[in-house]
């Protein structure tokens, strides 16, 4: 039919909608590509903060980096699961924060997390941008286009509805899943059986071991590089009404499932580095050399190559599923504009995909597509979500108490702990960067949010009725007084009087008059037809008719009686194709925008159609 | 006041009309600047041609050339000062056309003339800054953008009225014609008194004298060259009405000046090129080579020098002047939008001005600001509409036989043939540079314009109403059915409600249902107010509200008696700050556009204001 729905496909039906949730099946990897795919870079970003400042002491002390994460990765699958459980309407810390601290933590943990959703979609982008341009070095000037199509396509899919993006994006997240516990697996046998050896580099790559060991603050500064494999935990929850009946024990499946497939993956993958003692190198990354040494340069080895290089686009799809819905229950409390809480001809929460494009867009011309300079903006916020959801969780069960509210307690309280010193460290390290702008956006953001929550309060404290009857039922004699705008004595104008008489007794016909001559003219035919309405024709000295009209209905409004009210008719020219508007003055457009500022004035638009309208107001017609 | 104020000054009353007329005193400048520039380099013109096929020989024949120039400039000149005796509406070509000879020789003639007028303001233009960036070579790369800004300066001078801008350009017109002047008489003197010989050249300048003599294609070439210095003469017939009462009187008398003018430069500048053979150069025109020889490189020299330059400029202005009153006549006669025969706030044809910008400004982006390219499509129009006007007028008198009319029409006709000729040998001369665009441009302007009539006549009649009694005194019982689209029980509600009441005892609450459990409790509350109106409520599963309506209304219409008609009342939130619409749903408006194609429904659209309206329709209330 139109190219919306060539594009988009046929729209759903509301009732259609238990269609479009997630399963267990589809929903797993559509929640689990932002995760899965900041595991594969976790341990990377460990040993680059550990090889250069103690050498080959990096790999004895990366169990004691290693453990704390799982440990802490345990503790938020957990804790999120709780968070499912006691709020099945999404919006994971959002929620928390808003029941059990306050609403400036709920609007921290919300901002937090829309700029964390847009900067994942922004950095997985360009960085798989950056790979192909690596790769084709001539599409070197075109990358901020590259990147934009990208997102544009992916866009488009989520457009097309939940059910059809998890299909899109589902089996490659399968397939990388897989092949990695494909490469863990071998790679641990051939540990066991002894046929897997530290890979041996040249002189002077491996720097040599330091005298003072280990630092706190590189422990810590690498611990906190580490903490990356945890982001993308929290989608699930934020999602939680995008899952199918029964949505709360399928998103609780699924976190665990995606929680299990985290501590292997990350797991897995320290103990090879550790036993093959791993040295990051540029443009040979720490996952590729693992998987050079298990599968040497094989078949199985490019799998992983390219399905690593893919999980990258499909991590940006994760924020598609989770910013929405978080957007659906903002607007939903009138943080942000109300759009957000209706669905698309797909079901989907359109608008809420739409801002994620123009956002992300926006990132990515703004920061050209450089991935250096967008990496500083990113993965803050998740961590602050985290903090706020951990602490929330912490009161509720000491407000709640219930059943094993202690030992819950110290869960919470410890991990609430442990991602505030995240938190506070991702930032710093990154202050300079360029995650300063944080520091501004971040309450700029909750301002707006605050605000729009205001404007919204105040108005529906207007539109509150208290009592229906009283108004309604007084005896109060209602009636209109009509003006007819009038430029000639014609088809339109009769149409408009007809019209007028139909809903008042006190018709004026009112001429705004730019040529004295023509309404000399309009005054003259009136009097020889012996109209039997008034005519009343005002000058404009100043070709304008808005505000002689005006004058005139501030004088009329001010003359009205109890229960009485004006209605200004005008004629609306229907013509057949669009175009033909250019040759009609769009005067009553002008009019009518202007004529709401009275409020004791509503403008009535008759429709006059060129061309098919031969019969006139008042007679029936068929329906075209 | 406004932005608008401030650049285009206060606005001027209908009756001040009187002010903004041209006096004889300014109006000749402003009308002149086209016609004297043209003059100014229409020797130079004649002798480009001459020279280089004629050598030495050239300066023998120009008075075989000159004579019949300026007898057909005082031909011109008569029958023109004819045209705004019997035309006082202006128009000038176009009017003699459509009274004379027809619909499609006067749409020609129109779209002759508005190619022309906007090919004077480009190519004047685009020469002025082609002199300024050969001074200045630095600015090469912005020569269209310095095109650009002059047009916009020339039309926003024009916008603040006729007045201000004879004013402004009104006495460089007057300095370069009195320089023009001293010049002429000075040279003469001096060729009397034989204190001025030829120039001497260096050997190999001027070419050898031919044998064979002079062929008649060269004089002709060289003829028709010349008449570029009529071009110009037209304006004045054009914009009659722009004069001061008497209007016709003085468009005479500034015509008859002109002509004076133009006649006395292109004279005297003839003799002293002739007498001191001037050769055309390269970067050192004939003009120049002339004041040099008169004056010396003195200050009058420099003075010339300026203002020729200046006078380029000044060409531009003619247009603002002809054009966008010519334009207003085509409207009025409907052959063009009805928005070019409204003035502005200063009274001057806004539209046509600002059209004149937009089409100068397409033409300089779209041939880079790029003299030569531009000139070959200059100068046609203006003498097809010479060719019609000349034989308009010979048309003229054969049919009204007024005293003298034999005489009258040898002349004219003797004008038609020669302007006729004229104008074939440059639309020849030029075709395949570029004046072939205009064997496009024409016919299609043409068909534009004959269109736009053709739709004006069928809408025409289709508004008229012979009698207007029968329909309005028919005893036909007038009615009309509300329809409230209700969204909630609100204020807003209340207010639609209560301004339904005044207008009809038939009144519906229509809710269009985008979430089932909404209307489940909308259907209660009803049920337990036990509101007096009954309450429809429509599905919608595609949650689109516009064709649910649409279906409904279709039902609705068909159900119609005689005399009855259907009012549907929308809400429209007025905000404080035209931002905080963002956070409205825009439905009022997408609803009411759509409700226009139903013939018997009227769309009545509501105020309800925010943040100041604490008080309900019908309830009295002063201006804020």
């Amino acid at each position: 039919m139109s190219i919306k729905e060539l594009i988009l496909g046929k729209p759903l039906k509301n009732n259609e909608i238990s269609h479009e949730k997630l399963t267990r099946l589809w929903g797993l990897p559509i929640m689990a590509s932002d995760a899965v795919s900041s595991v594969a870079y976790a341990i990377e970003e460990i040993l680059l903060i550990l090889v250069p400042a103690v050498g080959i002491l990096a790999f004895h002390s990366l169990p004691y980096i290693d453990l704390p994460i799982l440990l802490l990765l345990g503790i938020l699958v957990l804790s999120y699961s709780q968070i499912i459980d006691h709020y099945p309407r999404g919006g994971g810390a959002y929620a928390v924060a808003q029941e059990n601290i306050g609403k400036t933590a709920a609007l921290l943990s919300a901002a937090a997390l829309t700029i964390d959703y847009i900067m994942t979609v922004a950095v997985s982008i360009s960085s798989s941008t950056a790979a192909l341009v690596s790769a084709f070095p001539g599409l070197r000037d075109h990358k901020v286009m590259i990147s934009l199509v990208c997102v544009a396509l992916i866009t488009l899919i989520n457009l097309r509805g939940v059910r059809e993006a998890s299909k899109v994006f589902g089996l490659p997240t399968y397939i990388f899943i897989a092949s990695m516990g494909i490469l863990i697996l071998c790679g641990l046998y051939k540990l066991f059986t002894g046929t897997l050896a530290p890979i041996e580099y040249g002189g002077g790559i491996l720097p040599a071991e330091t005298m003072q060991g280990i630092g706190i603050l590189v422990l810590l500064k690498a611990f906190s590089s580490g903490c990356s494999a945890m982001s993308g935990v929290e989608a699930v929850s934020d999602a939680v009404p995008s899952f199918a009946a029964p949505s709360t024990r399928n998103a609780k499946h699924v976190l665990y499932i995606l929680g299990t497939i985290i501590i292997f993956i990350f797991g897995g993958t320290s103990i090879l580095a550790m036993r093959l003692q791993v040295v990051p190198l540029e443009g040979h990354t720490v996952l590729s050399q693992i998987s050079a040494a298990v599968f040497g340069h094989t078949f199985m080895y490019y799998v992983i190559q390219v399905f690593t290089s893919l999980i990258l686009i499909l991590a940006a799809n994760t924020a598609y599923n989770g910013l929405p819905q978080l957007l659906y229950i903002l607007a939903h409390d009138g943080y942000v504009p109300r759009q957000f809480s209706s669905r698309g001809t797909k079901l989907s929460f359109s608008n809420g995909i739409i801002f994620i494009f123009i956002a992300a867009a926006a990132l990515i011309i703004g920061f050209q597509s450089e991935v250096h300079a967008l990496i500083p903006l990113y993965s803050v916020g998740v961590f602050v979500s985290f903090t706020i959801a951990q602490y929330g969780m912490f009161k509720k069960w000491r407000i709640m108490k219930e059943k094993g509210w202690q030992y819950k307690c110290w869960i919470n309280g410890f991990g609430a702990i442990v991602t505030a010193v995240v938190s506070v460290i991702v930032f710093c390290m990154k202050f300079v960067d360029g995650a300063w702008i944080l520091a501004i956006a971040l309450p700029v953001l909750m301002f707006g949010m605050y605000s729009v929550n205001k404007y919204y309060s105040k108005i529906g404290e207007q539109l509150k009725l208290e009592k229906f009857h009283p108004y309604y039922d007084k005896e109060i004699v209602r009636s209109t007084q009509c003006i007819v705008l009038i430029h000639d004595i014609n088809k339109p104008f009769l149409k408009a009087i007809n019209y007028a008489n139909s809903i008042s007794n006190n018709i004026t016909a009112l001429h705004v008059c730019r040529h004295p001559e023509h309404a000399q003219e309009l005054r003259q035919k009136w009097a020889d037809l012996k109209m039997p309405v008034p005519l009343e024709i005002i000058e404009t000295p100043y070709r304008d008719i808005i505000h002689p009209m005006d004058e005139y209905l501030w004088k009329r409004e001010r003359a009205l009686n109890h229960g009485e009210n004006i209605s200004v008719i005008l004629i609306k020219f229907i013509t057949e194709h669009r175009f033909d508007n250019l040759l009609h003055n769009q005067t009553t457009y002008f009019v009518s925008q202007h004529l709401s500022k009275h409020k004791n004035v509503s403008t009535v638009i008759i429709p006059f159609h060129y061309i098919w309208d031969d019969k006139l107001f008042g007679e029936l017609e068929d329906r075209k």
